[in-house]
């Protein structure tokens, strides 16, 4: 029988996972807050490009029944959607990153609060939404405690072109989704400040070494942040020209300050406040994080840009 | 009494170096083949924007005195060069990359045949010469098996906008430097076909783990190639519009012939001899490197871009 699989959020990463689970050949039940495809392109506003095959049925009430739902929400809004899902009883693919701020939490740790551990997985890697849309090769983790679902989801969803590998440490892709778009924002510093490309390569090499001793801290592993869910995400970030965090970094490095640039966008840029979340959740593990430091001092206004470099390149030299 | 530095090369990071180095307010004798700076504006060609400070003399005999020697010819010389210098019995700091074609070694094994291993240092790290020049930040590593050395040479060049972290493990950071060229080809021929961004964020963070193998197979340390000389080199030559590896790739990737291109080149373009080499010391070892194999048969022109993609994606996905 065709599997039943529930996109939770029509967002672009949302729609772009319904369309490569499409290509799966399960029945793709979208849930969207309110738009329905255009009847004549039937596509959907947040990735328009892309007609949605006929396996995909896009609704604005919750599903009864999945074999796997993929939550696809802004981390914001899933304890306001849990409670609408949670009765399925099925695994939950969670595709959103960030840190909550009230409570310093991962999306998987919030989940916990309404289903079994055993049943969550992450999904995280260097994933453009419209290439996934546009079925360009794409390599990701699907990272769980239960790593034999991890391995059931992975063989379920995995395509030609769009390969999962298992991991079994949810808090170090936690860390990684979440901390890209600090450093994200710190890579786009550096080069609107005009310091160079190998100041930008600096600082996400020693951004991965942060993390790692983040991860560390907070009972995941190192060695995480060099795979997809760390490295991988953070290159595409730091290094892709359709980066919100990444193109508000050049800004503040150009010297527009933080308040008038956000008031000039409409989307949420998730750095701004995942910074001061992650911040606090390492300072409260005595975790030295000075570049995470380092950019929730210049989003708060109390240093520029130069400043910045100065607090950084003053530090002394470890051994590597 | 002022440190007498010698910088054996003024191809473009040879001349950044001696710049960095008389900022160190050392006397740097900088050895040049064949040209000496133009009298009116102080420069040397393969970095013209770039006047010499008066404590930098340039040279076309080798020194007869030095505290310290920066080797900055490219590979192919080294043999050439090594007996007019290696009387001087002071460190070498060995600053180019690759591996040689014949004997398959990395520069400092060349090295060692001339002068005792203890006085050899590597220099690698994220570097365009350019930026070095303008004296914008940049971290790099000293690696040497004489950890002492390292640790002394480290506090000797260091400023504070050129870091110098110490690093004890000379195989690995030369296996990053030289592998960096062979990923910016296949980097560059992804972007070239159009395969995009999310499939060179997964090219490099798998390249980065396939080096670390490599490293651990030839006796380096897996952790050196999460660093500055591994990593960090990589993204910066990667992405860097400025690489010629990378802009070779996405010339393959357009579908243009190696022959086609390499005639229209005046200069070296490194990974094309590299990644035979490297490739085929890999093999004497039986690593697996999936990646370097697959560079080295479009380059031979045994398969296309399109079989390559085909040929990495068909591979069994592993627990990452």
């Amino acid at each position: 029988m065709k599997k039943s699989i529930a996109v939770i959020g029509a967002g672009a990463w949302g729609i772009a996972l319904a369309i490569h689970v499409a290509r799966t050949n399960a029945n793709v039940y979208l849930w969207s807050r309110k738009e329905l495809p255009d009847p004549n392109t039937k596509t959907l506003s947040r990735l328009k490009n892309f007609p949605l095959p006929n396996n995909i049925q896009v609704h604005n009430s919750f599903p009864k029944r999945a074999d796997l739902i993929f939550l696809a929400v802004p981390l914001q809004f899933i304890r306001s959607i849990l409670p609408n899902i949670n009765s399925l009883q099925c695994p939950i693919i969670v595709c959103c990153k960030g840190v909550e701020q009230q409570t310093l939490k991962f999306p998987s740790e919030i989940i916990e609060e309404f289903v079994p551990k055993q049943n969550i997985a992450i999904l995280s890697g260097p994933n453009f939404a419209h290439e996934v849309a546009a079925n360009l090769p794409t390599a990701s983790v699907i990272a769980s405690d239960n790593i034999q679902m991890a391995q059931e989801i992975s063989d379920e969803i995995s395509t030609f072109n769009f390969r999962f590998y298992k991991n079994d440490d949810p808090i170090g892709v936690q860390i990684g989704g979440a901390a890209k778009n600090i450093f994200a924002i710190a890579a786009g510093a550096a080069i609107g400040a005009g310091l160079g490309e190998n100041a930008r390569a600096s600082l996400i090499t020693r951004g991965i070494s942060e993390l790692s001793r983040l991860s560390l801290g907070l009972g995941g592993s190192p060695r995480t942040l060099s795979g997809l869910a760390g490295l991988g995400d953070m290159i595409l970030t730091c290094t892709g020209t359709s980066s919100r965090n990444y193109s508000l970094g050049i800004e503040l490095g150009n010297g527009k300050k933080l308040d008038a640039i956000l008031k000039e966008r409409t989307v949420v840029t998730e750095g701004v406040t995942t910074t001061p979340a992650l911040l606090k959740r390492a300072q409260n593990h005595h975790i030295d994080v000075p570049i995470i430091e380092t950019v929730a001092a210049i989003l708060s206004d109390k240093i520029t840009i130069h400043q910045a470099k100065e607090r950084l390149m003053s530090r002394p030299i470890p051994f590597e």
